[in-house]
């Protein structure tokens, strides 16, 4: 059955030198636009990255990963209401697409249509890497990709034949994740249980060692996710998302 | 191939009364958990309603519209931030998520989710349907579904086996929603191109005059997501995230 095939899928950040034929890329995209979109406004839009020079110009945003340069192709999934703004305003059409419901809707359409190409990509013997740092950078982004007013960047997904197949990484339980009826909060015994399998990963315990630190969560806290970043990053994509016409 | 049935895909509103097996469910979220997760955090969760009550309590916040009630099963996928925090604030950890970025990392996450489930789902031959009122009305529905503290919900999907094969509705050619290299801004030839066959369409010539509009966009404007609803919508949400614990 092909759904269990997606439950063996693992991330791949090294690809070989193939590029990807712009027919199957295409192709994919193609399919990914029949994601569900809402009120069928198709609120996204995708830059493709294939050119060496381009690929260096967007990876300072993406903090260098060297899966930026090294995949055939980077695709940015933006947020946009341009090209619909742009519609009402040449059909005599009074938009109110300036907030941030409207910036938040567009979110969710390219979201699910970045997915759907990751799957579809997948399904093709493709391999894939979302970038968080997309929304850590977005002012560069925006500049290296000329975007207008009304559009942000949301995802990146650098997509390859797969070099490698890496060990599947964990996942909570599904019970953790999973709320019957309603939400069910979590006391301390729960978290203890949900978090026993990852926590005893020799990664785990090895990234506590390298970090010295005293716990799992505080490798998080500390050093991959910390509060001044979080913060940091809040602030520049707050005042870019109002800058590109959102106001809130 | 399989990703060709991707391209016949459609939003399924009818179902028949025929239950979701609780097993099968289970196994589709599974496959969905294996969607990439910012940092393998896993910041979501799912919150599942089969009983008529409930999806009775559900269905005002989603406008009583009849796919709530009327479906087997009614998925409310969330942002979780609450899970992660109970684990850090349990192991010394000191977190720092209440903020804007954090929000929209969880809704990443809670999105890739979402659409990995729907695609699985099709797979199994079952229909969703996405509705976009979950961030509408997240207050209420927060308050169904016992939502706490740094847990929003982000959108909801209706699934069930089939009742009918509506016809496939119309999409935007992929070249109006693929960039090259860079964002290559709309003129207004492009514009009246890409939305030729949209306008020409008799259903949209229908919405026309039923809403007594001069052009399609106009309805979009006037009628379905008119400002004043989109600003009224965006207060209240930003609102609750805040309250959530999110600040910014």
């Amino acid at each position: 059955m092909i759904i269990e095939d997606f439950k063996l899928r693992r991330t791949i950040r090294k690809y070989k030198n193939d590029q990807i034929p712009e027919k199957m890329l295409n192709e994919l995209l193609e399919v990914a636009f029949r994601a569900s979109t809402t009120g069928n406004m198709q609120l996204y839009s995708v830059i493709v990255t294939r050119d060496e020079e381009n690929k260096k110009k967007l990876a300072p945003a993406h903090f260098n990963q060297p899966t930026v340069t090294t995949a055939p192709v980077v695709l940015t999934f933006c947020a946009d209401f341009n090209r619909f703004i742009k519609w009402c305003e040449l059909r005599k059409a009074q938009h109110g697409y300036d907030n941030f419901q409207s910036f938040y809707t567009a979110t969710i359409d390219a979201l699910l249509v970045a997915q759907q190409f990751c799957t579809a990509a997948e399904l093709c013997g493709l391999g894939i890497c979302y970038l968080g740092t997309t929304t850590y950078n977005a002012p560069m982004i925006i500049e290296a990709l000329n975007l207008p007013k009304f559009v942000v960047p949301v995802t990146t997904v650098t997509v390859g034949y797969p070099a490698e197949i890496p060990a599947q990484v964990d996942r909570l339980p599904a019970e953790a994740l999973i709320h019957d009826e309603q939400y069910k909060d979590y006391t301390s015994e729960d978290i203890d249980r949900i978090y026993a399998e990852k926590e005893s990963l020799p990664e785990s315990k090895k990234y506590i060692t390298e970090n010295n630190k005293e716990t799992l969560a505080q490798v998080f806290t500390d050093v991959r996710y910390p509060k001044a970043n979080n913060e940091h990053f809040s602030d520049i994509f707050l005042k870019i998302i109002r800058e590109q016409g959102f106001q809130f």
